[in-house]
């Protein structure tokens, strides 16, 4: 027999919560589509906050447009035990990416609530802003901001492709505060977030204690070459920078595939042709590609394999190649304390916890140079995520957020 | 010493003409954008017009929008020797391409109207409608209507990027009319045009005889595979469709230079992520093809390879693809008795004929169904077109028109 911890959280509130949330923005194939600071995203929001309303609590938000929604403590003077993610999603997104980790701790509040239950520390249940970046780059910009990793004027000053500025998106939300992280310390951040990878099913755990986060490096890359009629241009002759794009990705492809520890990622997320006529060889490639990794030294040595292969794949096709750093997120390692709290919370429910890295960047990692911090993890069916059909059982979301609970409690009860 | 035969056309009137269109619809690095049945196409039209109306020239056009300007012979009874090409132009095309045959023709009518002679048979200026395809596919559409290798459906039904028909764009022109090949029957059609390729100018040729047409496929391919997160998915659990693609594109393209002829041609003119995003894996990848051949039968070779190695690129990478074949241009063979004017009337200035196959398609394969057809290459600057840089020598201009215009008279006095 398990000992659960008391308070007991109640597993199909948090999924009705969950359904409900998903409805706002919904998708065609029944996943979510509510981009950063869009009419939908701020729906979220409001629905949020009506269900924290109901409990009592106040909510300020900071520069960035960041959510800081306030579970008073017996000694509000301490600086708050934080819970959050965000609840904005891809074009395409699932019902559980982010907005797990916000409907989690909005469950923990709730069953503190009805049960009376006043922690030492007073907690924070935060929603950051613009974590995908899939409408404004770069990704995690609201903690970026709050974590003073991002300016926030680069947050501001990034725009959607309809040109408009993740500024003015942010003006007319009515969520842009005048807080920063002076006015908002935290004593510690924990987060709950869907695996989006296959490891946890494929070995048939709950849930995995998160010990730090893959580093990640953002490219764009440029291929230049000669636009020219497809028909009378012999092979020989050309300047094919669509070739040399190809020729890269296979090159770089092959590097990653080498890794013997299969730590190395590589993603081409985005292929464009300047100005694409059927029979006319391209002028210019662009190219975003996406380079992950566990150890820093190996990314740094991806980095220079990178380089390579681009000047090799531009010298096969005599075209000019740019390569240029978007962004550069290093190996994250997460705070021991609190990797022992959640270990301790998992092992209370009776799950030996297992401890892993991160494969995706969440906000805990830019909380995580800032205050204390650690995640959790549960499976998603198939490792799928950023997909409308991107699914976590109820069960793992029961056990994770009563896992959740109590590492809060430990927490917020810790000077 | 050459004999030039008489009447002798004025070079640099040609010029002016050329410089003169070429104003119409600039493009910013100083070549044309006249997208088919753009404003600025039918505004090129109209300039012609003005031209050949001050010749007293008479037009009419069929229901595809091609324009017939008639220069009456001895014996309109009889079919008419027609010049022409098309004064279309690809997004960021050049000066020469098209407009060189059509005012090519306009030089000869100036030419023999100004030193009063009249031909047995009538002469006709033609302007193909669409003839480039970068706006409404396929490419070469007016003259496809016309010899009725296409239907008028198919032609009217193209639709831009901003969902605007050829149908529409056509009425709204100014310049559909309601006549078919039966009331436009051609005796005999000739077209110059630049060579669009490297050949001539790497053999220091002022011209080339152009015996037939290299033979083209166009393809769309399509790779669907499964969008996912971009950390946290190992290399191994992925379904990438734009790996399945470079896989593909290197393959052919491999194939493709192993042709030890070197007339195997391969182009890929766009490369499509839909919904990209920087930290997702693509779920689907779409490519426009373009496969060329001067033999039919290693035409019919290369499409069995590109379909070998695109099931094999899907598999490599577990991914669904379908190949679409959009489009079969055979090879072409062009008219012995019209080669032989064209390389008598070359010899007639001093050259002996270069007779060469075309790398790209033209009016003229389809033309060269229903009425006997051949055509004149001149060189231009690097083999470059379908580009701003596109440039043709004057002197090169002169030569050719001058050939053409002996050509022409040499088929007009044939019965």
């Amino acid at each position: 027999m398990t000992s659960l911890p008391s308070p007991r959280i109640d597993g199909e509130r948090l999924w009705s919560s969950l359904m409900e949330m998903a409805r706002i923005g919904p998708s065609p194939m029944g996943g979510s589509r509510r981009l950063a600071l869009s009419e939908d995203d701020v729906a979220g929001r409001r629905l949020l906050l009506a269900w924290t309303d109901a409990l009592g609590c106040e909510w300020r938000s900071d520069q960035a447009g960041n959510l800081f929604i306030r579970r008073p403590g017996r000694d509000d003077s301490l600086a708050p035990i934080a819970v959050g993610s965000h609840l904005d999603t891809q074009p395409l997104g699932g019902r559980f990416d982010g907005v797990l980790g916000v409907l989690a701790g909005l469950e923990v509040f709730r069953t503190l609530h009805d049960q009376g239950i006043t922690t030492e520390r007073p907690l924070e249940l935060i929603v950051w802003t613009n974590e995908e970046g899939s409408r404004f780059s770069p990704a995690m910009g609201g903690s970026g901001v709050y974590s003073g990793r991002l300016s926030l004027e680069t947050f501001r000053e990034a725009k959607d492709r309809a040109g408009i500025s993740l500024g003015e998106a942010l003006d007319d939300s009515g969520f842009k505060g005048s807080l920063t992280r002076r006015d908002l310390p935290l004593g510690a951040y924990l987060e709950l977030h869907i695996e989006q990878g296959p490891v946890l099913e494929r070995k048939g755990l709950p849930l995995g204690v998160v010990t730090g986060v893959q580093g990640l490096r953002w490219y764009d890359l440029e291929f230049v070459g000669e636009s020219a009629h497809a028909g009378p241009t012999p092979m020989g002759f050309r300047h094919d920078p669509l070739m040399a794009a190809t020729a890269f990705v296979e090159a770089m492809r092959e590097t990653v595939l080498a890794d013997p520890e299969g730590a190395s990622r590589l993603t081409v997320g985005d292929f464009q042709v300047t100005e694409p006529s059927r029979n006319v060889i391209p002028g210019k490639v662009t190219l975003h590609v996406d380079v992950r990794h566990t150890d820093e030294d190996q990314l740094t040595v991806l980095d220079g394999q990178l380089r390579a292969h681009v000047a090799a794949a531009a010298g096969r096709e005599s075209v000019e190649a740019q390569v240029k750093e978007l962004w550069h997120m290093p190996v994250t390692r997460f705070d021991t304390t609190l990797v022992n709290d959640l270990s301790a919370a998992a092992r209370a429910v009776g799950h030996e916890p297992f401890t892993m890295m991160s494969g995706a960047g969440h906000d805990a990692v830019n909380i995580s140079y800032v205050a204390p911090t650690a995640m959790l993890f549960i499976p998603c069916r198939d490792g799928i995520s950023h997909n409308e059909r991107e699914y976590a059982e109820p069960e793992h979301c029961t056990i994770a957020t009563q896992v959740m609970c109590d590492a809060l409690l430990r927490a917020a009860e810790r000077h």
